[in-house]
């Protein structure tokens, strides 16, 4: 099983080609990751918690335009973790009519920090047992629901 | 004499009218009191001297449509200011052969504040004697520019 | 009665002060105009009815601070409309434990418009009766409203 | 030798974290696109010929923060280029103190492509000619820019 979350694409988010901007898909992405935190009681980014997740990596491969007023669903993987990064995975569905074709693939790599006042510099850090068990048990689930999309 | 700063515009700030979304009206409105400030020594916001400048209220009328490609130009005018506020006036010009033609007209009020650690809130400050003096030097010098451009 | 949406705010959303930048604002302002238009039966941008709305005028007054993670409300009413042209008020709230508290109120006023294809203009046109009729429906609706929260 | 694009980071640009939001790099890398394409003597978007560049897929690896008033330098090389489809690279530095810093790079593989006004969709198409020569000129030029950085 996997995490999903569903949107309608908004005027701003198109560009003159008539299509969602490629950069807005990485904040589609963005937007199913915090879900996906907060169902974990989580944040991508806490300030009382000291815990912030700067990026190492993301790539998109576009498939198929989507447009104003569309609604998308995308799906979170986790991919894998360690006690230090996490790699998610994405799949963004254009829902129409009853059928779900798949318009992007995303990939992101995430470490786990904490901002360092005395350097004024965001630092490597471990990830919380608790949440690295969560996450890890979510890989297994992942993948199942990876397979079953191909 | 008003400050002005030009660019060109940029795809990812088209939308699908095919012009530039009017969101991002504000944004060049934002470059050139970015620069503006810079030029006078300051900083829109400053973490060292915990300086910032949160906005009351901003407006825009547009006038015509600008587009990808189109080279525009940001002139900014000091409307007023007292020792905690700075109102500012700004003209956007779509240039073209040899000519201007005024794209949008907009304005913004700010208070001059610092980010209070112990509260964790932002509170207003006065602008520093240095810079409220700077500013007010070109008050008058932007209402000669505006009333010119009438 | 007003029209309302709601919404968490999104990481990209926010600025280096901490919370939504405040062009973000005419973004949630428009997203309540689209979700009205369609619940209206119609569209902000109607390629096929060659319909849309460009704004002739825009202004935001922000109250408090919106921040990651929050929960928005945008309250939208009708303030006026005529044949060609059509003014919306917004109120944005931040509901937290309860309680909700105006973070912002914003205006537009949009001209209802088609695309003349031989020109390459966008041209003015007459709001369309059937239209013209619902939103004018709508305008004593939104006066009792904007009176209520008063 | 490689085409290169000098900009200063803009307040908007920044988030929460304090940095450029992530996917506002690749805006960064299509400004060094537009710039290029308009250097050829072409357009990344162009009505009257009826071309366009939709993407297939972008990548971005991160190395450095970027902040606020920073500038930084996107240089754009020409990876690979056939009769469809084009691939490009991005190093985006930071240049502070005379010195530049690698703060992340970049890759996007765009297909050439018209609009079909008749099926109202976008189809590849094979690249102009012209353009084709001059892309392909680039490759060795920039294949000895991407040694020389290493």
């Amino acid at each position: 099983m996997s995490f999903s979350i569903t949107r309608i694409v908004e005027f701003h988010e198109t560009d003159m080609a008539g299509m969602v901007h490629f950069a807005n898909f990485f904040k589609y992405f963005e937007a199913a990751e915090s879900e996906y935190f907060r169902a974990l009681g989580w944040s991508i980014f806490d300030a009382d918690a000291n815990l912030r997740w700067p990026r190492v990596s993301v790539s998109c491969d576009f498939k198929r335009p989507v447009r104003f007023g569309d609604q998308v669903r995308v799906d979170l993987m986790v991919r894998s973790v360690d006690c230090r990064s996490l790699e998610l995975e994405f799949i963004l569905y254009r829902e129409a009519n009853n059928e779900s074709s798949v318009a992007a693939t995303g990939r992101c790599v995430n470490v786990c920090a904490y901002y360092d006042a005395a350097s004024r510099r965001v630092r490597a850090r471990s990830i919380p047992d608790e949440l690295l068990a969560a996450l890890q048990c979510d890989i297994g689930a992942s993948q199942a629901a990876t397979e079953a999309a191909k």
